[in-house]
């Protein structure tokens, strides 16, 4: 069993749990039908764990559930978080990589308490300064690792130099056949544009990446994100969570303005029905679904947090992620990642 | 003449000029038959000028020709602008505005260049810690005014009030019929979300729009930029000029998907045949020419800078903006709103 990737899962996490948390389960197995790598350790509401499992057939073979009595509401704080979440399926999911065999935790629940509770119960790694929020971001190409997404509002050089080679770390854990490429996001890619911290974090990361962890691009500009170039986008949380969200609002307000566009005339409608598959393809293609799962870097154990109104499909997505961590060995290539930070400042 | 409304525009700057800047002139013309309230200083090489506007058989009753000898290049650095750019025609056509009768100078040419030298020949306002970039950015309702874009990178609370008071100018100057609401851009929109300086300006302008300048909004997510409640945008240029390039990047990215998309199959191709009407308004819903000019705000006099690379179309937007902002009173507009600013601070 040890050489299984165990995913701790809070099944009371996010709207509409444990229902779209155990079809996502129920999705996962469906798509890796001939693997038996994996098992599941459910945190929650035991009765209605089993009552959803069962509607999906799954077998037992896969899963133990683990009995938690609370659940971390959404209004929960994270000063209050510590005091008011043991022993909730959260708390209880995250500790399970302590004494017991998960890998790694999955939960949609409360995100900053997620955050604070598995700062606590795992500890941020010793020569990390601040644990980062990394996020998927598409590229014209393949995708983004984009960190911090919201972690720390403000950071400096060293902060940026471990969310570089963190990041890198996630980046080849994902995508093993691919080299990671960090762009620090400024708002020119000349060597004197943005902020002192920048410029620093810069010349170091010229340093640094003599390690061969990641090819250095520079600078990144906005604009240039999408376009995959550069696959590791590092920033401070403020500014990340600003781009991101930016970018999730532009994205919506765009496909928004088609779709009135499309449903406008009697013409347009019709041109819906020859362009069908087109457009399911284009839909599908920027799925958000399909981006779904932050991770927390820099912590002793990995923690993926899904977003919490997201539905079955973009909780099997989570799932994925948990398990493709795992399985390109994140930790390990943190660990040997940071190590070259460790050599430089030496 | 002094009833007027003077443009005073670089006719040598961007791509393709002086051809695209007056192809714009011309089409503000066609578009404006029946007003005769506005005239053009043009600055640059008299003969091109002269044989580009006899192509569009402009009129002198709406022009005088200004002869400078010299354009900027895209590759002169702020740095050494002072000297190296005086007397050209973006130089004089901001000077204009002291020596002449200009009320307002659109340039399409060196950012950076344009910023510096409007500074030093049209000084910032007495009270105004920083001038800012403001640009246009649409919402689901209407317009935002977003600033600044990039022309500080680190801003303080004094900076963010000045360019609440200044947007909120610009877009009551803009759209005299609406009421100016203001936004801090963070990562949350709780008031305990965000750095020291955000936390503080929130105070100060929840203290301030007690005059009626604006209504204040609070602090805004970026991904809710774009849904109109708030339409003015606040924040430092570091973080708003990251904001615009992605989502400008965004939308690029989303709309080539599209494309790419709808030229797929043949089915598709057939559809773009239906939906061509549809298609065209959304196009020309999001088209970026409509949101060209970017508005230098805190100096004594106004400047709009047009985008190098847009096209005739986008430079006459450009133009119709600085005639907006004229007869907006956006001058008066921003003094009064700034000395409400100072009462406070008494």
């Amino acid at each position: 069993m040890n050489s299984k990737i165990i995913i701790a899962i809070d099944a009371m996490g996010g709207e509409n749990a444990p229902s779209k948390n155990i079809e996502g389960v129920a999705l996962f197995l469906k798509k890796n039908k001939n693997k038996y790598d994996f098992f599941f350790n459910l945190f929650g509401d035991e009765m209605s764990i089993k009552s959803e499992l069962d509607k999906h057939n799954i077998s037992n073979n896969f899963y133990k559930i683990f009995p938690s009595s609370t659940v971390v509401s959404d209004e929960e704080t994270p000063l209050t978080a510590i005091k008011n979440s043991k022993d909730s399926s959260m708390w209880n999911s995250i500790n399970s990589q302590i004494v017991s065999n998960s890998n790694i935790t999955l939960s949609a629940g409360n995100t900053g308490v997620l955050f604070v509770v598995s700062r606590m119960l795992l500890k941020t790694i010793e020569s990390v300064s601040k644990p980062a929020l990394a996020g998927l971001w598409p590229n014209e190409k393949n995708m983004n690792v984009v960190l911090d997404l919201g972690a720390n509002v403000e950071c400096d050089d060293k902060n940026l130099i471990d969310f570089s080679e963190m990041g890198a770390a996630l980046y080849k854990a994902l995508f093993p056949e691919d080299t990671p490429k960090v762009a620090l996001l400024n708002i020119g890619s000349e060597e004197i544009k943005g902020t002192e911290t920048l410029k620093k974090s810069y010349s170091k990361l010229k340093e640094i990446s003599k390690y061969g962890d990641f090819e250095f691009n520079g600078f990144i500009e906005g604009s240039k994100i999408t376009h995959g170039e550069s696959n590791v986008i590092v920033t401070d949380g403020f500014t990340g969570n600003i781009a991101l969200k930016t970018a999730e609002g532009t994205a919506k307000f765009i496909t928004d303005s088609l779709k009135k566009s499309l449903t406008s005339t009697f013409l347009a409608k019709i041109s819906v029905l020859f362009s069908f598959f087109a457009l399911k393809r284009f839909k599908e293609k920027l799925d958000p679904r399909k981006f779904n799962g932050a991770i927390f870097l820099g912590l002793k154990g990995p923690v993926v947090k899904s977003h919490g109104s997201t539905d079955s499909i973009g909780f099997y997505y989570s799932i994925d992620l948990c398990y493709r961590i795992i399985k390109g060995d994140l930790m390990n290539k943190i660990k040997s990642n940071l190590s070259h930070i460790n050599n430089e400042s030496d």
